[in-house]
């Protein structure tokens, strides 16, 4: 008899987690948040602070490609991409392991540059390298990044606290790294004949910036902070806008409309858009690898966050039962829809 | 001009993570101990308990085979290999997070399986499964476990405090985790071309249950507890007996002597090993994969330690510049050996 065979995809990617780890009890009483936010919570005996633990796999040829990717920049983005997981539950990045699964075609000076990024990561951001593994690999290159965090008990934000009429924001702008990261896949293919490849990169800089080392968003948080702004409800966008803001729906019971004219596209995205032939707008929406934030406020806080700077307000949080949707300048709304499972 | 290529496997993996980690600086105040012990080590502000932390990667090819690791045996093993990183701190482990990239192949049913594993280790040890992340895999199925822990200030074991005259004790048996993964190789050799393999495993129960469902020695860190027996250092063993004592006296600045007649080698080992015409001393120094705990008690423990039980005493820690040997029982010593870069 033929064992049942359900597949992935046909679940996606929350869906999945939600049955794999439904079954399990706690046994700790430190344990204040398993699975289901960016982070996991903690609460030490005794400690003034919360503890956060949030961990990514990034694997060669699904979440980077090294015939682009240079290694200086996976290292940084790697970093980026563990502690903005942190960031979204408005924590502050400490300590980080890095686990690395290395295939013969590495070399130690290869390893060097993507030290280099991390490194320069961990300045930036304030976090310490704490521990690491290495293991061998029989395929491609594997990275394995934990991140610890600690925030003020009275400052924790998850994706569950978001109520109607709250403010939608996000930090910085949408789409620019998935055009970046066509742009690479269009000039590997056309050079992949090439016997001393010359890639055409000039005037697409930011685009590429945006793909290979971006930022992460802690600014913002520390602004908020500064402010004393408490967003209601936080989550990282990595799997596209529609798919991460209609999580945070979930979680929080609610819908929301988000406008058209709103979304921060930036020029480049819009010409990379035109020259591809390709809708800017889905770009920003589903295009992932956005590496932003996505949080509410109360609307009593519209002044200070327009004040703040670093986030633009997009749209506003609804009723529960009314869905999420993209409303377009002429007052129809297109219901927004998730990503398949692919991944981070 | 070529650039400069250095092999990994010329450095070994210590001396890899040596060369990677070194140029990091600490930003937080709350880093008691990065890289360079089984854990790193955190005090957080107020808390009246370290925090452990340790990450892991295991990879389809390198770390496991699936056409014969029952995918619930390795959803335990991973938790098991994770959580003995904690309790070689002389810690216990309270919360760990999984990431998985997932192959095409795997189903749903599958991952079920591998966490039925995953959450049965949680049981037994205590552990809280906080969060996770999948990732879709083009290659093979990849783990990336982490694991925090926590141990009293004054009960915290390093790898570096060995002193001359300390008893090295090991618990269980060495090498039967490495002739359990011999006879699954064979086996899968034999059985290759077979259309209905029915692999012969009778008798083999014991070594089978060593590589495939080895279980922590959580048992020994409680009773060490117990009998108020404080070691001065410990580490995981799970490169070999030989690399890891290696290892210890590297970071204690000291010399160790073990003896052959002492090293706890099951029946069922000898009898494996003569039947693959091997050497059961070899495979118990540089087999690898025993997931037990090595670690060193003052020589006034000795009586102490013998009546907790769990563990055997297999030599004496020497002065620096002594070496690490083993003592035959003729008297002769025979230098002990690191093994190469293979992982975990």
């Amino acid at each position: 008899m033929e064992k049942k065979r359900t597949e992935i995809a046909s679940l996606g990617e929350f869906g999945l987690i939600d049955r794999l780890t439904g079954g399990f009890t706690v046994h700790n009483p430190t344990t204040v948040k398993g699975p289901g936010d960016d982070a996991a919570v903690i609460r030490i005996e005794g400690a003034s602070e919360l503890t956060l633990l949030t961990s990514d796999l990034l694997l060669e040829g699904v979440d980077f490609d090294l015939s682009y990717f240079p290694l200086k920049h996976l290292g940084y983005k790697t970093v980026v991409v563990g502690c903005n997981d942190i960031l979204a539950m408005n924590g502050l990045p400490r300590q980080l392991t890095l686990s690395l699964g290395i295939s013969a075609k590495i070399s130690v000076e290869q390893l060097d540059e993507l030290y280099e990024g991390v490194r320069t990561a961990c300045e930036e951001l304030g976090v310490d390298l704490a521990g690491g593994d290495t293991t061998a690999s029989v395929t491609g290159l594997a990275i394995g990044i934990t991140v610890l965090g600690s925030v003020a008990p009275d400052r924790i934000v998850y994706r569950s606290g978001a109520k109607p009429n709250d403010l939608i924001c996000i930090t910085n702008d949408l789409g620019a790294a998935y055009m970046g990261l066509h742009l690479l896949e269009r000039e590997k293919r056309v050079l992949h004949d090439t016997a001393n490849p010359q890639p055409k990169f000039e005037g697409y800089e930011y685009l590429l910036q945006r793909q290979l080392r971006p930022r992460a968003p802690i600014d913002v948080i520390r602004s908020l902070a500064e402010e004393k702004i408490l967003p209601t409800s936080m989550i990282d966008i990595s799997d596209g806008l529609a798919s991460d803001l209609l999580q945070l729906c979930k979680s929080s019971g609610c819908g929301a409309r988000i406008y058209l004219d709103r979304l921060p596209i930036a020029k480049e995205t819009y010409a990379m858009a035109e020259e591809l032939h390709a809708d800017p707008v889905v770009a920003a929406l589903n295009g992932g690898d956005d590496n932003e934030l996505l949080f509410t406020v109360p609307l009593e806080d519209q002044e200070r966050i327009m004040r703040m700077g670093g986030a633009e307000v997009i749209g506003h949080i609804t009723e529960a039962g009314t869905g999420a949707a993209l409303v377009t300048p002429d007052g129809s709304t297109i219901p927004l829809k998730a990503q398949g499972f692919h991944g981070n």
